[in-house]
């Protein structure tokens, strides 16, 4: 069993990942780290973690493996705090939505310690945010993926491999560019999407909405997620956002084209493949 | 009480209907009218409604509302069928998701006799069609729009406002122009944007689903639409269509041109607008 886990960060992936943790024991202690006295009080009284402190350096003292799971933004400082407490044997690790962003500032701030960094992402979440919505299953069978850098050891790309196994989720390996293509297109092209829709739709008719059907409901749902998480993600997976719309906008122009040419056959091939493809997925 | 109901087209939505009337007994007679034999037989065995006819003659004999309840695309054949057999005091309404379109084939057709159809979009489905999915409780609290033409009686209208009032549904009036471009925006559109991104993608990596959170399940969900169905909404709402299309992709160019810039003020206006927004929908 491993020794001592450290969370930085407690929220509902952090917390989702500590709740885990401790209900199949595998740490002696799942430390959570964060700013508010109070709110890690609150997670620890809900059993949430073990124990905690606002001291960066308590808390990953002795710690085998610092999971960072604070929004990306907040890389930066974290990592410059952790980088003269880095012990020879600590594993760092991160739940980040991006990844070539991440292991840039972890090279430039960890430097010659960056081998001990192993980048991974657990697509998994809710809409709602904080501990308090933690649930010690977000993760069984869910898709965590791995980008391991050159100078990571296998024994420590391993021990990331293990602990994400072992709270059931399926693990994959690619590359950080891979990764971000891969997310830019299943993830963050469906929230500008989203969020770009509701948009248009305030504008054209404040009203609207309440004409609007189940679908509708459906796909605003993930218009929800959090403005700085995804400002944040537009900044990091730029190049790749910005390819994925701009592949859709052609996608949508191939529609108008058809639509204007009242071309049936065209508009019964569109749909009848996308509804195909869509109803493979759920098999 | 009224006498007969006659529904032309038993499948989820005309069969909703005919339980929710039968349920609470606001017909002697609900009446099913469709091609094929054997599934109207399922359909009254499983009580959906009383009799039915694969004779139109029959089934819109002293019918008191006559509910045409199939795709628009079959609505001119429909109608061509109906109108010698068109009684003084039969009510003819619809349900379908375009308004215009089928205001101008009802003029075209039933020419002198077109004061007994008052149009009517009930907004509620399902993701699965066929009678067996029927549910009397499908139009509970949902929108009817009603979009009546200028020689409708008052009396006619009220007729058809009544019958949805009584099934549980909250009723609006508009105009047939202000339903397309209001249903365009809301449900067409969100459909546009779905099967083009389960097209962009599977262009794009056909095992991309794999990878795929929450978020993107939701949203395409709706990309599961009947094909037909929508290749002829297309059609019939062509340019009310096109033009949302188009201020979409211009809503998609502002926000390309923020992720360009980096404009972190602007994308988080945009992200908390969006949020904001579909919260307030929410509440």
């Amino acid at each position: 069993m491993i020794n001592k886990i450290t969370i930085i960060g407690v929220g509902l992936i952090g917390g989702s990942l500590a709740l885990a943790l401790k209900e199949r024991n595998l740490a002696k202690v799942v430390f959570g780290y964060g700013r508010d006295q109070s709110r890690l009080e609150e997670a620890q009284k809900s059993n949430v973690i073990d124990a905690f402190s606002t001291n960066i350096k308590e808390a990953i003292d002795e710690a085998n493996i610092v999971v960072i799971a604070t929004p990306v933004g907040t890389f930066k400082d974290i990592l410059d705090q952790i980088e003269p407490l880095i012990s020879s044997n600590v594993i760092i690790t991160d739940v980040g939505s991006t990844k070539s962003d991440i292991v840039n500032i972890v090279n430039d701030v960890l430097r010659d310690k960056s081998s001990c960094f192993i980048p991974a992402h657990p697509i998994a979440g809710k809409e709602r945010s904080g501990f308090e919505v933690s649930d010690s299953k977000l993760y069984d069978g869910k898709k965590v993926i791995i980008t391991p850098q050159e100078m990571n050891s296998p024994e420590s790309i391993d021990v990331i491999d293990q602990m994400w196994k072992n709270v059931g989720a399926d693990v994959d390996f690619m590359s950080a560019e891979s990764h971000d293509n891969l997310l830019g297109m299943t993830s963050h092209l469906p929230h500008m999407l989203a969020f770009s829709l509701v948009n248009y739709l305030v504008d054209q008719n404040p009203n609207a909405s309440i004409y609007a059907g189940g679908g509708f409901k459906d796909f605003s749902r993930i218009a929800s997620g959090d403005a700085v998480m995804w400002r944040d993600i537009c900044l990091q997976n730029k190049n790749q956002i910005m390819g994925h719309l701009k592949g859709y906008q052609s996608t949508l122009d191939d529609l108008l084209e058809a639509i204007n040419d009242e071309d049936s056959e065209k508009l019964g091939q569109l749909f009848t493949t996308a509804k195909k493809t869509r109803d493979s997925w759920l098999g």
